[in-house]
């Protein structure tokens, strides 16, 4: 086993999770990998500012982790390359699993559906942690894995590393998904935590932008969108529905103030961003809005960064809950699918 | 593919679970296997008093259901024994896959761990829904059956279908559980639930056994066997442990006053018999305790039949939480076993 061919990793994108996934393939992850019997290098790095390196022998990935985070470019290892774009990087490097890790715009689930679909056309086995591609093309995408005899896997997309999608494809087989819901947007979940605690919406606001879970930007956050695409994502993977984001009925947690926060704790009650779906017909209805839970609900358990719960006809509701969502976490999510695709990288 | 030969099932043990499993097996779950390929046909049927039937060509799982239901013998529809004992019915019943479903003697696992040993010698697959196996020989099981390549599985050993032992093993590759807690007996939570809405400890008690959740002897549920029992199954299925209930440390709610329920209530506290599991060096310790915990902790979320969370070395902690357990959720389990062994027949 141990001189089985080594798997080829491609990683496009290099920020936070990239860099942790590579850093623990160092350690732990590249310990357990050996304990599996199949040895992985990874062959090519593409960073967004910092140039794209590829080596079909394998990366010195120590090198690379620290060319990163000096803000150097990684072209000094290049011995593959160079690359034109990232889309010219998908085409090309050298790889047999593809990481899309890129930074969304989560307005258009880009780039990083095209560089998923791009990964499948040329026979890859793809893993992403972005929620874009699942939530705006999980159809198509599923297709052109099947078509090309390979895997796409997204785990990390809700979540990150909780069992999400897998908990219905591996554990619950043979059941529908009447419906879901979900606290799954962390930002506003710890923003009404702190608020609960006497905050202002604003210095709530400003502490999760300090501590770098809010955005410098949080619209998409406060509005909805990030929840309405996750919603999006869980629909189309575990409901097979083919819905988009803008399809869904959205409000986000504006219009919650202190006074709302504080008369709803008087009576054991506590707002969430709630994401539901259900099905309606045969179509599947995704919805976002702030919502009023008693104290002692699944979806507003102290100490929990994300948890969904699904409606189902053989075994009524299953909830599966996360603790501590963050880098770390997406990070495994990536192994996770990685561990998968070496098991069985036949598609199902 | 329809012309694959039918997979044959044999029951030992025609119990509520068993007969609500063979009822669906008529409705939805032959519909799900039939999508998914594999016919399936129960060959073999042993009961507790009513005798035993066998028919390699499948037995009229109708007549069946409906003889047990008039509390009449199956022996009628035999073509294939008869046989002295439910032993020898496991050793000889014509059937790929043995269904264990047997009322468990929770002092010593048996006959449940007799009976899935005998199978597996016989090169069976088996599915059971009694933690008494798990709980009291799985090293011994599993190496059984790796010697006779088959597989051996037992979701519906604890929180019924809900995935605890499939989450770990399917969708948490390369984790390692470093301990666990749960709220897993559900007799205790609803007499404990009862007890903070006013009733008294035997009242609660009273109502419980009247809706069938207690038993006539509620020893085991009260003075925490059962949840000792639970422990263990997880214990040694997802943390390698080799621990017989005899080793845990155990108390029950027998101590719990309705005083005491209704002053934790007033400070935001309810009891719950917890089970909890923790690495101690090279070993696993299990405990079973009343705690009083705070009122919004997961495993005290109202409307829930039991609910475990992982702590995990890669994940942080990860919960699994079931709306509603019984007897549905219990057959589902066995459906969720066999279409893991149909799809994956291969020993993991």
């Amino acid at each position: 086993v141990a001189s089985r061919r080594p798997v080829r990793l491609a990683l496009v994108g290099f920020g936070s999770v990239g860099r942790r996934f590579a850093a623990h393939l160092l350690g732990n992850y590249g310990r357990i990998l050996r304990r599996l019997g199949t040895p992985t290098r990874v062959t090519a790095i593409a960073t967004a500012r910092h140039g794209a390196a590829a080596d079909p022998r394998g990366l010195d990935l120590r090198r690379a982790l620290l060319l990163a985070s000096k803000g150097r470019s990684l072209e000094s290892l290049d011995r593959g390359g160079p690359f034109t774009s990232a889309a010219d990087f998908v085409k090309r490097a050298p790889a047999d699993v593809l990481l899309e890790l890129t930074p969304l715009d989560p307005q258009s689930g880009e780039p990083a559906t095209t560089h998923v679909a791009l990964g499948l056309r040329r026979g890859l086995h793809v893993i992403t942690a972005n929620k874009g591609p699942v939530a705006f093309a999980l159809p198509r995408l599923r297709s052109l894995a099947r078509r090309h005899g390979v895997r796409f896997l997204h785990e990390g997309a809700v979540m990150d590393g909780a069992p999400v999608f897998n908990l219905v494809a591996r554990c619950l087989p043979g059941i529908r998904v009447l419906g879901f819901r979900g606290a799954l947007n962390s930002t506003t979940t710890r923003i009404l935590a702190r608020m609960e605690q006497g905050l202002s919406a604003g210095a709530a606001l400003r502490e999760a932008q300090a501590a770098g879970v809010a955005e410098a930007d949080p619209r998409n956050d406060l509005d909805g969108w990030d929840a309405a695409v996750k919603g999006c994502a869980i629909a189309n993977a575990v409901m097979g529905a083919r819905l988009v984001p803008s399809q869904v009925r959205r409000s986000g947690i504006a219009g919650i103030t202190e006074k709302d926060v504080r008369l709803a704790l008087a009576a054991g009650h506590r707002f969430r961003l709630v994401v539901r779906g259900k099905r309606s017909g045969r179509a599947v209805e995704v919805t976002v809005a702030a919502e009023r839970l008693p104290a002692g609900d699944l979806l507003v358990t102290p100490g929990c960064d994300g948890v969904v719960v699904f409606e189902t006809d053989l075994m009524g509701e299953i909830g599966i809950w996360e603790g501590v969502g963050g880098v770390d976490q997406t990070a495994y999510a990536l192994l996770s699918d990685l561990i998968a695709i070496l098991e069985r990288p036949r598609p199902e």
